[in-house]
């Protein structure tokens, strides 16, 4: 019987032939074991939110196909949307030049991704020497995350 | 005589009445004194590049409307395009929730932002296990660059 095709979009063996192994590895050692990760909406090409991913949060999220960070905060991994439903599904990931940050699309679960209640994190825009609100929210955070991320 | 108008589009005091004057600031404690920016094409919305900006280099961006990023490499700022003539026009600044990091639309002026000759710096795609090319360059890096950045 063939094992079982992970759920994710991308199929990322650990070990195999080929000596292929590493090519998903990225530089982590500037950041002290992080790279950013930049999450745009594969539709609208809006960025959505920016999070840092360690190489485990990077593995479970092509492995899974869900965006999964880790939280500096908390100290531990993060799917995006573990408590709130609001999970990133990949639908492409690329990386620069320098192998030191990521840009994931995504097909985005819910009314926004931002904890505060917005689409997008970026809810704010700088004018003259203030950051003001650019948009009204999507979705009342309150009832979705009851005072938790 | 009134003070001269600084060349960015936005107006930036240091000082001044109402007690405004630290509300550009934003947490750059997370990352040692930095806060990632993300550079996306005002026009097309393809994301361009992601940087790193210290408070310093923060403040020259507001100031000049030419993104300049602090060079974690070089460990100086460095205005993008400052030896290429690539300078990325600030159109407009957002922020994120957390206050720690920044999304820049902008006007590229040139061909590309990456030093390896492509419109951006995001030009390799995750295909199986492996990071592809997914486009062609838009300049011949060696003859802006010349073997430096």
């Amino acid at each position: 019987m063939p094992a079982a095709v992970p759920a994710g979009i991308f199929i990322a063996p650990r070990s195999g032939s080929g000596g292929c192994t590493d090519t998903m590895s990225l530089d982590f050692a500037k950041l002290d074991g992080l790279i950013p990760a930049v999450v745009q909406d594969e539709e609208s090409g809006r960025v959505l939110m920016l999070g840092f991913m360690n190489d485990e949060a990077w593995r479970k999220t092509v492995e899974t196909g869900n965006v999964t960070f880790f939280s500096r905060s908390r100290n531990k991994l993060w799917m995006k949307g573990e408590s709130s439903g609001h999970v990133l599904k990949v639908k492409e990931i690329a990386t620069d030049c320098d192998d030191d940050s990521l840009l994931i699309k995504v097909k985005s679960l819910g009314p926004g991704v931002c904890h505060a209640g917005y689409e997008s994190c970026f809810y704010r825009r700088l004018e003259g020497d203030q950051w003001v609100e650019s948009e009204g929210k999507t979705y009342d955070p309150n009832a979705v995350y009851g005072g938790s991320k």
